[in-house]
Parts: C-alpha cells; sequence; structure tokens
C-alpha cells in the first residue's frame, strides 16, 4: 500500500492533478492520497480581505494564525476546492476516487491550541481563539474500509478538535500518522522541489539516498525544514513505514519516477537482504 | 431508513446544525443527509466579486448561470464551509458523520448543458461556459457501504458531468433520487416555511396531509414552486418511498416534530391498513 502526500504549493495546482490522476490509474496496490491546499488558501484569504498572518514564536518557529472566519476559507480551500476538482480529475481518468476532511468519520482529531503567543512583524503579540491544533488521533476504520472496497481515499486537513471545532493540522504529520498506522510500504511526498537539497538553492545538491541505519551524514547536512522532514521520515521507517521518498510534484508520471528511484528515497539499506 | 434534506437558505445556517444533530444523536434508524448551500454559495460569491447572474428561459424557468470561477465558488461553500461545519457538528454531537460531495465515490453524474439560453435583466442572452446539469445516474454503491458500517453520510451537490468537469445539480433531486434508489421509508425535506401553503404569504394555510392516491385537490391548489415539490413528491411515493414530509428547518427538534405530523405529509392514506 501506498500513501501519497500532493503538496499544497502553486507549482502543482490542478494542471498538475492530471498528472497524478495518469499514473494512478496504473497502480494496482492499494493507495490513500492526502493533499494540502495552501496556496489556495492563501488565494482565498486575500480575496476575501483577510491576508495571511505569521507569528513567529520564541524558538524561531512560524505560524499562521487561524481565527474562526480563517478557518472557514481553510475549509473553503482545502475541503471545497482543492479536495474536489482533485477527485473529479482522479474519476474522469478512471481512480475511483472519495474525497474526505480528516474531519469526516473520525479520521483524525486532535487537541486544539487556542491561544497563540509571539511576534508579528517584529511585535510581540497574544492571539486568541486561534484553530491551529495537535494532531493527536488517527482511526484508519473508515480508510480500510474504502481501501477493502476498491476506493482510493483523497484526504485533507482540517481534522477535528473538542466541541466540534475544526482545527488545522500539519498535511505532512496527517500522511505520516497514517502510513505508520496502516504500515505502508511507501509514503510518497510531492512538492515543488526534486527532493531534500544539501544546499535549497542548487537542485544539483540533491540527496539520492538516506540510509535509515546510518542516517548521521544525512542529518549533519540537513537544517532548518528540512531537518524536520528527515527526522519525521526516519521514524516513520523505524516504525514499519517500507521507504520515505521526497519526490517532484511538478513532472509528468511524478508517482512512476519516485518509485523508480528519482528524488530521496529514505529507507533501511538492508531492508532487501533481511527480508 | 430516512433520508433528510436540509435546505441552504439562510434561515438554518448554522445555528440550526445543532437542533438536527440533537435529533439525529437520538435516531436509531439508518439515515442520509443532503443539504444546500445556496445562502452561503451566494455570499461567498458576492465577496469574490462574482454576483449571481439569473438567467429566464423562454418558459419562465429561472436559472442561476455557473461559469468554472462561479462552480470553484459553489465547491468551496457547499463541500467545502457547509459540508464540514455541518459534519463537525453531528460528530460532536456524537453522530459518525461522514461528509461527501455527489462527485465522490460515482454517487450522482449527469450530463452538463454548457449553452445557457434566456433573458438576464430584459435582455436575451447566450451564456456559454456554463456548468449547469442533468442529474442522470445514482449509483448508491458507496452509501450503502456507508450505512452498512454505522456511518451517516452527508451529501451534497455538485455532482460530476464529463471530462471531470463538476457539474450543478439541483439537491432536492439529488435527495429524491436518492431515497426512491434506496426505498427509502421517509423523504423529509427542511426548509424555511412551516410545510407547503395553499397561499405562500399565509403561514394559516399549511396543508397537513396530501393522500398520494387523491392528489387531485392538492395538485390543484399548488402552483409554481410548491406544484414542482408535490408533483415530484408524489413520484417518490408511487416509486415506494413510504413518506415525504415538508418541515420547518428553523426550530428546535425539527426531524422529531416532522416524523410526529407537523408540516405536509404526502403518503398514501391507506398505506397503514394494506401494510
Amino acid at each position: 500500500m501506498l500513501v501519497i502526500k500532493i503538496g499544497g504549493g502553486a507549482a502543482i495546482g490542478e494542471g498538475g492533478y492530471a498528472n497524478f490522476a495518469e499514473d494512478l490509474a496504473q497502480i494496482d496496490e492499494p493507495v490513500v492520497i492526502v493533499h494540502g491546499g495552501n496556496a489556495e488558501f492563501s488565494d482565498l484569504s486575500r480575496k476575501l480581505g483577510m491576508p495571511p498572518r505569521m507569528i513567529t514564536s520564541s524558538s524561531g518557529r512560524v505560524t499562521r494564525y487561524t481565527d474562526a472566519p480563517t478557518m472557514d476559507a481553510m475549509l473553503m480551500a482545502y475541503c471545497g476546492k482543492v479536495n474536489k476538482r482533485l477527485v473529479a480529475t482522479l474519476r474522469a481518468a478512471g481512480v475511483n476516487a472519495v474525497g474526505l476532511s480528516a474531519i469526516d468519520g473520525g479520521i483524525a482529531t486532535g487537541r486544539r491550541k487556542p491561544v497563540l503567543r509571539g511576534n508579528e512583524d517584529g511585535k510581540p503579540k497574544i492571539l486568541r481563539d486561534d484553530h491551529a491544533g495537535t494532531l493527536e488521533v488517527v482511526d484508519t476504520g473508515l480508510v480500510r474500509l474504502l481501501l477493502a472496497n476498491g476506493y482510493v481515499p483523497v484526504l485533507t486537513p482540517p481534522a477535528l478538535g473538542e466541541a466540534g471545532v475544526p482545527i488545522n493540522v500539519d498535511g505532512d504529520k496527517l500522511a505520516l500518522e497514517l502510513a505508520t498506522a496502516l504500515g505502508a510500504d511507501g509514503l510518497l511526498f510531492f512538492s515543488d522541489t526534486p527532493g531534500l537539497l544539501r544546499d535549497r538553492d542548487d537542485e544539483s545538491t540533491l540527496i539520492a539516498e538516506i540510509d535509515a541505519g546510518q542516517p548521521e551524514a544525512a542529518l549533519a547536512a540537513a537544517g532548518g525544514r528540512m531537518l524536520v522532514k528527515v527526522e519525521a521520515a526516519l521514524g516513520a521507517v523505524e516504525r514499519g513505514v517500507g521507504r520515505v521518498v521526497f519526490a517532484d510534484g511538478r513532472r509528468a508520471n511524478p508517482i512512476r519516477a519516485a518509485l523508480a528511484g528519482e528524488g530521496t528515497t529514505i529507507r533501511h539499506a538492508t531492508t532487501v537482504a533481511a527480508s
């Protein structure tokens, strides 16, 4: 089984959905798709007069402040436009897609963190009614039911917090937790880069392979957001996911290319010999 | 089994979802929900600078012109905000809700009518790239799978046309076709009136009951949009739906009240005696 995360950057967008659809129509094994929607979310928010408000925590982490009207915009962008346009494209290619948010059927629940502290434009701020949250429980019941009956689940944030409040959870984290809970053979992350780069401004510095048994060199080379990604991928492999691939979502046949070794593959180099 | 249509007028809205949730948490029989989203759709369209364009056909039928950006707004309002806010409210009340559009899993497919002819503001117009469509096939496979596994499907237009294009289909029609295909015991339509009125401006003219075996008096009294509703309801009863109720969606315990006889009930008066 494969879990495929399609990033929500502007570079993939609607034109790219058909590339994924073409590959998925050829794949026989069960597939779960998780997608983002950040570019559409930001675009809609701006059009509605609610430009993104970014808050930097004391540890340097940047978070988007999400009040209730902004959560409505997130629901509209992620669960409305992106989810349904992607499902429509997949179905037209013969993929038996079913689009769901992580709210639906209890797929993912978590805890809300309503108070956001940090700096906005250099000034200290305490913002209330934030709809960010921490993903706590992934329930694979509905996903497994759909897979067992030949459907391809297409999932998106948000998840559900207490008292019926949707919470903004990270799509990469959702994909990782699902892949781990489902014991996926592969977890493929598609975004607008060719994979993990030693130098983020130089695509020739692509790291082709990281041996999960000897990750020290890769961890030493990784910084910032890349370090977070490598650590999360290593964790997933330790918990039983066959391999994690970071690959380019902007090209034709993105899934076929990633499975053939393009991008960055993280796995135990000894997996084949030991099994 | 019950099929429940919750209208998309502003009068029900988010505050009313909790009333439906409270009743649904008490109901043991399988339930399928279909909802509209017209008030949210119009509100979003206006905010995005795309006010509704209404076209009147030669036969007097008024249709909303839906080009591709307007379809995106429909997806955002119906499948994003309304569907997920409703599902979140239901889940918080203990209802095992799963939100889907009719695009998902092939629930409803139809034929697009891309050219819209008629009058706009009194002037003849031919508008192309319309995303209106006619519902042609309802596939209950996914809905039955969810019902058999204890889920409450929460469905919304649009449906899927050819070549991956979403089409705007009527939510009432979707509910009727589903209720008929599922052989529902009851089909309840909730909107912002107490039921079918002889005089639409006088709530005291409510028609409490229409005998499907002797509908002539009701049909003679009905005009315009009400006639369409009565004819559709009679058709559903003829095709095996136990009863159709038009009831008030603005009150507390709306489902309990409708099942207890409030609103307008259409059925065969001899149903109980004959069974």
